[in-house]
Formats: structure tokens, C-alpha cells, sequence
């Protein structure tokens, strides 16, 4: 069973809110400060499980959590998507004009760079976490500097909430991976999504073949993303995420997939959490 | 002939590098500080091209871009890759250690993380600009503050390098298009890439039919990025860059894929700047 759980940020941050959602027990969580060291903790053995965002809305994929993934051989084993509402938060008693800096994860500030051209008098920070600016805005009795986070943050570090859902795109939703160390395993019958990664070359058709093979094993695409390799001109490294109904036939997608591309490999086997 | 163009920041920006490397005749800049300014100053006929980032070796696409480009009805005529090299500089006579803030652009200060892990007492700070950074810290005389920029921006407004190349991943290419108002035009023979993008369902097989027909007729895919359309669950977009030799292969592919596809829209034709 997992019990503890490393996140990127403290308590009241997102990664923090989706530990509480997916788990069914309570879990422990270890904060960390930065993705690497969730992973850092996962491979120290420190933790039992990690958490990473993976996509969003409006920046798509968070290319650098991928490469993360697949250089340590962490292992997917779940995902959980969250609608991500943040809000600018203060000291009690204080105007938005009273704020002259905000400091917020660098993710935070480009999903409310909208909201904060109308306030210009306004320096955007980056800092590490979204929940940990608030905690220490309480901790330290900052005045004139705002948080972005979430509600929970805000009732955990008692601050004010100045405005409510400033992130440009209302419905802002978040996918999440939960990883572990190479080698975790989740039940055959359990498992309905799946995330791959192989190589093709430019050469036309390649990856019409590719995906013409999980076509025909009945897999169903829900994401697909190409990045070149950098030392290598004309090949591309594809990121593919499919459903299926049935093990057995990805299982035999696996097969075909690994004879026909390079370097393939299962990034992760788990449960769809859409609907 | 194009004479002025709108790029996103100030002389010195990497922007404006490639408007010099770009166009074959001397062109004036219209230096704008978002890249919904640069959109706006071609739709009010201000200048006659617009130049923007499109895609990076750390950040992948940058999808906001993609957006602006798609709904403002805009037209891909021309891409230019630059390998971009990141340098910390302020006023002359300073040491790294005298440096308190360092002001840029999100994306440079992203793709320059590593680096300041190492020199924690900087406080890293988001600006709409990095050559525009270095501008201010001449012009106002800023001590104790840095900016991230080029090489030709610490010529230009005569500042220091404290340190050289500082981004993470050392050949960090971008990709940046050139774009004008719609219904602007290559001439056929020029035209030997393409960037389009489509609706297509969930459904297995869908998006492998597609690249059927591209692999059929002969194009060869370049970039592939699948968004989910927020409001169509299950429906998604699909971002395809493809290149060709002959272009009425491409315009057979054209006329199937509109067929085959929901709102099917080329976004541009141009010139392949990858050897």
C-alpha cells in the first residue's frame, strides 16, 4: 500500500489536493520544492509514490516532467485530472492595490497573465510553489505581497482571497500522473490506458504504419506528441497515450509496435480516470 | 516587399536576430511587448509581417502561439530556426554576487533554471522582455540587477556578461515563423512545407486514416501535437506540420483531408528552413 507521497509543494498546493483525491487511504506527504527532487525521493526510496502535473490547457504538455519520467525509468501507475482555480491571496485586510508583488509558480503566473495586465502596478515573482508563497506571507507577516494558490491554501494560512478564479482559461483543467519506481505494477484488470514512447524516422509513412498497427489492435488515441531528437536530424521521439477495452489487445499492439519503431518503450499501464 | 515587421521585444531580442537573418532587404522593427501586440499591429495593417516563436528544444510548442495564430485567421510565410544562447549581464563592474534580481522573459528564465539553482540569493523576476531587460538596466542605471539576453543586447546597451550560454540544454534551437494576414501567399514553387491542423474524433483509427493519406501522397511529417478541444470531450485538434517535394501532392492531400476531417485549415505554406 502507499503511504507516502511526494509532491512538488506543500500542503493546500495542487499536487497536494490530488494526493488527497486519488488515494482511498491517507497518505503522508513529503514536500518537495522541485520535480526533481519528487523523484529524488522516489528513488531514495524516501517515498512510495510521486506526483507530477503532465499537461494543462494552455501550456499543453509539460515537456521537461516527460523527459523526467522516462530518463529515471519512473513507472506511471494512475493519473487524476483537476480543474485548477487559483486565486490571489493576501494578509488580512489589505486591497489588491496595497499588493505591489506576487509570487507564484511559474505555471500559476502564465495561466493569469491575463488578469494581471490590469493591474500593471504589479511585479510577477517566480518562485517555487503556489501554496508555499502563502504560507510564508503568513509565517513572515508579509505586507503589499500577494499568493496565487488555491482555496485550501488560503484557509490553511488564513489569508484573503482578493480574486477568485483569475486564470485566463475558466475551465483549466490538469492531468496528473502518479509515479513509482520501474517495476511497480498495476493489475491486468485494472488497466485500461497506457503511455508509449518510441522513435521514427521522417521517412514518410513511418508513423502512419505505427499508429495503423493500434488502429487494427483496437487501442483508441488520446494524445500524441512529437519532439525531435536533438542529435539526431529527422528523427522524432513520439509520446503516445491510447484506451482500450482490453488488455490482451494492447498487449499484442506492444508486440508489433516494438519490432516496428526504435526504442520503444511503456512509460506506464493504468486506470483511465475520464469518464 | 516587406518593409516593417512587428516582433516581440526590442532591438537585440531574439526576435529581432531573426528578422535580420530572415529577410534578404533591411526591414524595420515594430517593437512590441506581447505577442497579442505583434498580432494586433498586422491586423491594423501597422506593419506587413509579424514574427514569432513557435517552438523550443525545452518548452516544446509554445501552444498559446499556435492559438493566436488560428484564431486571428493568420498566415505562416516563412520559418526560421536560431540556436539560441542565453547570457546573464548587467552594468559594468559587478560580480555575479553583487546581482539581487534578474529580470527576463518566462520562457529564459525557464530555460535557465539550472544555472540560478546555483546562485540562490538571485531572485528570479518575470519581464516582458529580455533585450529590453538589458535597455532599462542602461538607461536607468540599475545596479545590483541582471538581465538574461543575447550577446547583441549586452553589445547594444554596453553591459558586462557575467556569465556566458547559462540556458540548460546547450543547443537550445528555436523555431520561429514569420506570419502576415490572411490570404498572403508563397509562390507555388517556394512552397515545400506546410503546417495545418484538423478536428478528428477519438475514434480508433481516425487520425491513422489521416496520416494514410499524407503518407500516400507522398508528405513526410515534421511535428505532430494533439490538443484536447475543452468544450468536445473526446474531440481533438491536431497541429501536423509535413513537408514535400512536389506541391500538387500537398494539394491532393488538401482536398482528401478536408473530406476526411472536421474543420480542417491550412495555417500556412512556405519554404522548409531545415536543411
Amino acid at each position: 500500500m502507499i503511504k507516502t507521497v511526494a509532491i512538488q509543494g506543500v500542503r493546500g498546493s495542487f499536487h497536494h489536493i490530488v494526493t488527497q483525491q486519488f488515494f482511498d487511504n491517507p497518505v503522508d506527504s513529503i514536500e518537495c520544492m522541485t520535480f526533481d527532487s519528487v523523484v529524488d525521493s522516489l528513488i531514495t526510496q524516501e517515498s512510495d509514490a510521486g506526483v507530477m502535473a503532465l499537461e494543462n490547457s494552455i501550456a499543453g504538455s509539460i515537456i521537461p516532467n516527460y523527459a523526467l519520467i522516462d530518463k529515471n525509468e519512473l513507472h506511471i501507475v494512475g493519473e487524476h485530472y483537476l480543474d485548477i482555480q487559483h486565486n490571489l491571496m493576501a494578509l488580512k485586510g489589505q486591497s489588491i492595490e496595497d499588493i505591489k508583488e506576487v509570487y507564484s509558480h511559474p505555471m500559476a503566473l502564465l495561466q493569469c497573465k491575463q488578469f494581471f495586465r490590469k493591474h500593471p502596478h504589479i511585479k510577477l515573482v517566480e518562485d517555487k510553489d503556489t501554496a508555499e508563497v502563502a504560507e510564508r506571507i503568513q509565517e513572515k507577516q508579509l505586507i503589499g505581497i500577494g499568493a496565487i494558490a488555491s482555496v485550501a491554501a488560503a484557509e490553511i494560512f488564513e489569508l484573503d482571497i482578493l480574486a477568485e478564479s483569475i486564470q485566463t482559461i475558466k475551465h483549466n483543467e490538469t492531468r496528473f500522473v502518479i509515479v513509482k519506481r520501474k517495476n511497480s505494477v498495476v493489475p491486468e484488470n485494472e488497466i485500461n490506458k497506457a503511455s508509449v514512447k518510441f522513435e521514427a524516422n521522417h521517412k514518410r509513412g513511418s508513423l502512419a504504419a505505427i499508429l495503423n498497427v493500434m488502429s487494427d489492435c483496437r487501442l483508441s488515441l488520446t494524445k500524441i506528441q512529437s519532439l525531435p531528437i536533438i542529435e539526431t536530424p529527422w528523427k522524432y521521439a513520439f509520446f503516445v497515450d491510447v484506451t482500450f477495452d482490453n488488455y490482451e489487445d494492447f498487449k499484442k499492439a506492444k508486440a508489433l509496435i516494438e519490432i516496428m519503431s526504435d526504442a520503444f518503450k511503456v512509460l506506464g499501464e493504468y486506470k483511465n480516470a475520464k469518464l
